[in-house]
């Protein structure tokens, strides 16, 4: 049902420029400093100028406003913005919506970011002392589902009882991200090795996920550049076209709680991956690496299935012999991830992606014809697929 | 320095259902309830069903979350959801968005929607008790600019001493609005005549704007249901394609108080309209009747000078002899606006654009060739152009 005949999106544009500021806890910026910084730094990196830029895109969750972003930064006029719904799975949306702008001519030069510092307590809306819970949540508060951590858990919980998926499936995905953020300068966790007896002896979260299921608490952002493919050519950066874009709202799925519906364990990836395979040259199989939402490491497992780099309920065995680490059959999160790089709700996931594409990365697979980013499997999410 | 060479959008995307509640102040169902009876009208007004959504768009600022509305009217997978920045600013980018989704292929049939309690704090950030003020409008409060309307008044006080603009103009606007509205049954102001010497009798808001200078307070929900210009000629309803989007963030503007800027009487409208005429084959001279945010009063003369319907400085004499009331020269908001039908962040003057296209309004033009719909002028801004 989804998708038209005809996709006019497929590498019209690409990402020119990646900037970011350091990742950390409590950064003396606020969330409006750290953006003009990374957003400098991107467009530093692509060889533009601020005047240069006449469209932006954001997280809708994004506390810091586009026209005060325009202002601060000295752009000019602007003909086209957007944002992306949902939070975490908001992501690659930033992205695709800015291909789009680009592809159909609504815009010349786009920015997307993402600013945030987790200390603040809006960032967080489950924490703290709360007003009254309205909505489907007043169901589940009273019952113990407070955080994302307890609703994931019995996503977890239930792939582990119909599939036989163990913790040690789980552990194979943290140790994976760790391995890649120790190869990487920038990532919070770079310093920090960690062992499977490591693991297994961290504090239960919300069982069975432990303290290294969960992702790292970062202040930070990070911006993206995009312009045509045309124009990209005379950029200094090596292109990442954007080939395909995908979104996802799964039939009957509601936001982190999927369980309450016909089949709990098909995500919203799965609507995702039909309109982004739809519309593409390329199929799992030619995927040389991949950047997927972890918020927990459960995500990465039920993303893997829904996008087809596995098959349902193989996701656990998927990750077994370090495919997933540097120098592993199937690299995912190169950087380090969500886990183990920075919380940055997936933007560092994309830059990521491009680094990739590029040939910069610090845990660089050989050769990438083809690079896949996606966005929180738990909420409407998004994915990219990236070319050279 | 707007825009690529060429724009894949031109009447590629129809507006093919609208659909509304009633409009009233205290209205019992939730903004989630009200958007759900809109959009189900407005799939009726087309003749499709749930299941043939696959894409939806809304306002960033919507209360309603999107996978909510998608599961509990019965949606299956969505591909592609999108959200407009900046309240009353993003009611046609709701439109724009869609088009785009379905003129790449990346969904067949986008939903777009607002649904309003202003009984609702939330709605009114502005209203109540405030935390401590943080940002740029910690050096305003304090001096009495708390509204949305003070900072209006700002605005059009300057354009009264620089162009000779007056009350009487505002006047004239008001005016040609509740004449509009008492013509549409469903105007919350159908019932009430308005003249000049209730006008100039009202009450002093913010100085020099009055009651009948400000838009309604209403509950309520509107949506839009947008498909291919192919699909389009096979439904029910004659079809209002989309032939042209801008948005616009002008060079330095800040939301509602652009008066801190170099030229203070030049809008966001200003960078819209560039984007706007830019692909556009329609000329200012071509469109038949105008539905322009009306918030307040003095944004329909910055709106009008901004998009080129009149020269800067001269909106005030613009509206004399009743221009834009029925059977004027060139009528506005011809179901009552945002001042006599109903405040719903303009998506009214979305449908009452597509009513004018049917031919179905109740102070309709002869023979529309091209009908003009704009958001607010105050804060970020969008515009689309509709045609037969």
């Amino acid at each position: 049902m989804l998708g038209a005949g005809m996709n006019l999106l497929k590498d019209r544009a690409a990402i020119v420029g990646i900037g970011q500021t350091g990742f950390g806890k409590g950064l003396e910026d606020s969330e409006e400093g750290l953006a003009l910084i990374a957003i400098k730094a991107a467009l530093d990196d692509a060889g533009l100028k601020p005047k240069d830029v006449d469209g932006i895109t954001s997280f809708g969750m994004e506390v810091t406003q586009q026209d005060e972003i325009a202002r601060n930064l000295g752009m000019g006029d602007l003909g086209f913005m957007a944002q992306s719904p949902s939070g975490g799975g908001g992501g690659c949306a930033t992205i695709g919506l800015g291909a789009m702008g680009v592809a159909l001519g609504q815009a010349n030069v786009v920015v997307a970011w993402r600013s945030r510092k987790r200390s603040a307590r809006a960032s967080r809306p489950w924490a703290g002392t709360q007003a009254r819970v309205n909505g489907r949540e007043m169901w589940t508060r009273p019952f113990g589902l407070i955080r994302p951590v307890d609703e994931l858990a019995m996503v977890a919980r239930r792939h582990m009882a119909l599939y036989g998926t163990t913790r040690d499936h789980l552990a194979n995905i943290a140790l994976a991200f760790r391995a890649h953020a120790n190869l990487n300068p920038n990532a919070v966790m770079h310093a920090k090795k960690m062992t499977r007896d490591d693991y297994f002896a961290a504090r239960q979260i919300s069982e069975p996920l432990c303290l290294f299921d969960c992702c790292l608490e970062t202040d930070g952002a990070i911006a993206v550049v995009m312009t045509s493919a045309e124009r990209a050519k005379d950029l200094r950066q090596t292109p990442a076209y954007i080939h395909a874009f995908g979104q996802g709202i799964s039939d009957g799925s509601t936001t982190m709680s999927n369980y309450f519906g016909p089949d709990p364990l098909r995500g919203q990836s799965w609507a995702c991956a039909d309109m982004l395979w739809r519309h593409s040259d390329f199929k799992p199989k030619d995927v040389a690496c991949a950047q997927v939402y972890d918020a927990f490491t459960p995500e990465i497992i039920i993303s893997l299935e829904g996008y087809g780099f596995c098959k349902r309920g193989e996701g656990g065995p998927f990750t077994d012999n370090g495919a997933l680490g540097p120098g592993g059959r199937f690299p995912v999160n190169t950087a380090g991830g969500s886990l183990s790089e920075a919380y940055l709700h997936g933007a560092n996931l994309i830059t990521e992606g491009v680094r990739q594409i590029r040939g910069t990365s610090t845990s660089q697979v050989a050769d990438p014809k083809c690079v896949f980013v996606s966005s929180s499997d738990g909420v409407p999410t998004s994915a990219i697929l990236l070319r050279r």
